[in-house]
């Protein structure tokens, strides 16, 4: 990047441009095992129209964009593979406004959930969307992320109402309406959440709230295997039971848990429920949540609406994520994540489970099973790059696994450039719809380049 | 359109193309009172690769594509309004797959809801999206239609999974997996909700199916007035109790009903509600409803869970529309539609009673209230020109009052052509991003041309 692009960015954002190599470096790598590309500076912007003066100058001087909220991508999405700048959203953190009525909001991109849900305390209200990390909005409606309660409560897909964008050519458009459903024109709200910056840069979105329940239970449940406890979930979801969450750990987390923190739950499959409602509700969904699980060999069913109890009995799911990653201490973990239909999801399971079998790791299983979506937790760098390649062999035949069964090689996480090989597979000649999108929208390919698309099929400059 | 064309056409066909005068005149005009175009031929069309055929021919002469369901769109949305062959999906009316571990199922577009729903009879599993009509879900899916129960279940946009396209240039495209979730590539089946034929003609629908519940109950209560009945429906929604339709029937339309079906209801708006779930939930959701209409000067409540019952409870709300256009006996319904934030409903409506009375027509309201969504159900041709100006003009204000209280032109019924003049205040410059779309993907505006998009955005050739 020529010295006149940075003095002009400089003159808009002043000290908030940054060409600090720990900042680089920081704003290149998500929390993915793929490799760091660090952008050429970083721009921390304070509104909408910030962003519109920086992309009008990247789209005359041809620089690619990458939009940056938390960094907590899993699939390398912030890597400046093409250098340009990192466009950090994280400063434009206010909540713009709550429609307590309406239970609805508008958030500056930067927001992260629980940022929200703290500002919501008082209103009675919350968003549910959990993807686990403290995501910002923006980020998790790029990705299309979800998480445990998406069963209940849908994913960022089913609770974006609108946004805010800045296009390529620094144009600002406005998407969505405040009404709850709308037959007028295309819809751009979804086109937008999941393109992962590649098509503009999110920077307000209008979210769906939901009334804090009544009454909130929880349960867990141990179970001999892991067919059994999945087996649980399929009439559980086909009844529907409107479970609020239900999570997968496998034996080999359980473990990794007990630990990690120093429990001494059953080392076995187990599922974690939380039932949402109100009291009275709420108890007969656990009763029949429980009966199921009976009649799958579930021992041990136990609920209680009591949040002290509660939190007891989900701190194994808390903290399940570190506690796999402590396997193998001076690792980082490499979550990735397929989702499939329903009733190939014990299939989808047994035999990935057979592969690390097959190569001798402990690689964790975790599923929020209601979706039909599922993680492995590698730990990378391991102890020797033959594990490593274990990994990847692994998690290359489950994606081709789950697209095999008409699941998708990512249910949350997102394509970023770690899933790129998978595209082609995935959405056959609808590619091509992609690209032609991508193409009329960012003719310069200047926005998050690399990403999403794979580049045989849509070229860099 | 030339003899080769229809040659060419006849080939692929046989008896199966017409010209037809009374087979074009009836696929020019939908159940609106918007002017008819007829197309200048008909395909009957038995599969995707027909269409794939005809499109390619189509492309080469350059001649519009008109996709026809059942014809009961509402904004003049099969219009041949340049001329060119109006492709009938009714024949593709095969239930492709049903996979009721998974709760979907895969349609051609031609099947209709209560096709489906027969279909259906033995599985448990309904399709609930219910726009009155029995429209063909391919039709659904390109208007993005609800209904009475989208409060419950969403509308189309939250359960159509995947689409088989023919895009303009003939080519099939598949979007969506089998999978609950995904945040792979660009979320292409919403793009093509809604889409009204404009961007690819919808030859298959994935669709998500639910459980039919185990209990059912209804209930009707009378309000003073209109104020007590939305301001009814406002904590219901907010706290979340999960009815499954609340419609409102303001007084003309409780005094139309009377008449038709020769009841005596009180004539006075009135909140019918439906409530699914467990007998026990049923129970506890109609008595949450209850106590907050009594709040409001609700009389009257009363609920069954008895299927006979229910229907006779129900029987008003289902012949509404009939009861409102036989006030004027001769001519036929114009309903039109907006929604608005939930908040500002009862001042919507109210504003736009005022107007009906300041012209003095007797217009019905019906409103799907739970989603902020209502309706005027107009008489044209009426007994004189001027009172259909007055209706325009009551139609006009009421859009405009909903687009500056941040609402949608339709909430359900789409743009046709009948709604092209709100699409600018509506979207703003989001709009030229449709346009932008719309180029890249048909650049000779051979789909559906004039619809969506107004001509001085898009210009036919």
């Amino acid at each position: 990047m020529n010295v006149s692009v940075l003095k002009k960015l400089e003159k808009i954002l002043g000290d908030r441009l940054s060409t600090s190599q720990s900042v680089l470096e920081q704003h290149g790598q998500d929390e993915s095992y793929h490799t760091p590309y660090p952008p050429e500076a970083v721009a921390f912007v304070h509104s909408t129209k910030e962003v519109c003066e920086i992309v009008k100058i990247c789209a005359l001087h041809k620089i690619p964009i990458i939009p940056f909220g938390t960094g907590t991508s899993l699939e390398g999405h912030v890597a400046a593979l093409h250098g340009g700048i990192s466009i950090d959203l994280s400063q434009m953190n206010e909540v713009v406004e709550v429609n307590a009525a309406d239970l609805d909001c508008r958030v500056q991109a930067g927001v992260t959930r629980q940022q929200l849900n703290h500002h919501l305390r008082n209103t009675g209200l919350f968003f549910p969307v959990d993807p686990g990390a403290d995501a910002s909005l923006g980020g998790m409606t790029a990705t299309r992320a979800s998480g445990t309660n998406a069963v209940r409560y849908g994913t960022m897909r089913e609770n974006v109402l609108g946004l805010t964008l800045v296009l390529a050519d620094g144009q600002i458009i406005h998407t969505g309406r405040r009404s709850r459903k709308s037959a007028s024109g295309y819809d751009l709200t979804h086109l937008f959440c999941g393109s992962e910056g590649t098509l503009g840069i999110i920077t307000e979105v209008q979210l769906r709230l939901y009334g804090i329940p009544d009454a909130i239970s929880a349960a867990i449940c141990s179970f001999p295997n892991l067919e059994a406890a999945v087996d649980t979930v399929i009439p559980i979801i086909q009844l529907g039971i409107p479970v609020a969450r239900i999570e997968l750990l496998d034996e080999v987390l359980m473990d990794a848990v007990n630990q990690y923190s120093n429990l001494d739950y059953p080392v076995q499959p187990t599922l974690f429920f939380e039932f949402h409602g109100t009291a009275q509700s709420v108890a007969e969904q656990a009763q029949m949540a429980g009966e199921i699980a009976a009649e799958h060999g579930g021992s041990g069913f136990s609920w209680t609406a009591q949040q002290e109890e509660r939190n007891q009995l989900w701190q194994a799911r808390h903290n399940a994520y570190y506690a796999a990653i402590a396997l193998q201490p001076g690792t980082r973990g490499w979550p990735t994540d397929v989702c499939v239909p329903i009733s190939r999801l014990s299939e989808c399971i047994l035999e990935t489970k057979k592969d690390i079998e097959t190569v001798g790791l402990r690689i964790p299983i975790l599923g929020h099973v209601g979706d039909g979506n599922f993680h492995l937790i590698f730990n990378v760098p391991s102890e020797s790059n033959t594990s490593l390649e274990q990994a990847k062999w692994v998690n290359h035949r489950m994606v081709m696994r789950a697209l095999d069964m008409g699941g998708t090689c990512t249910g949350e996480h997102g394509i970023g450039y770690g899933k790129l090989q998978y595209m082609k597979k995935e959405h056959g000649n609808a590619i091509s719809v992609m690209a032609t999108i991508k193409q009329a929208l960012d003719p310069n390919n200047l926005m998050n380049p690399g990403k999403v698309l794979p580049t045989d099929i849509y070229h860099a400059d």
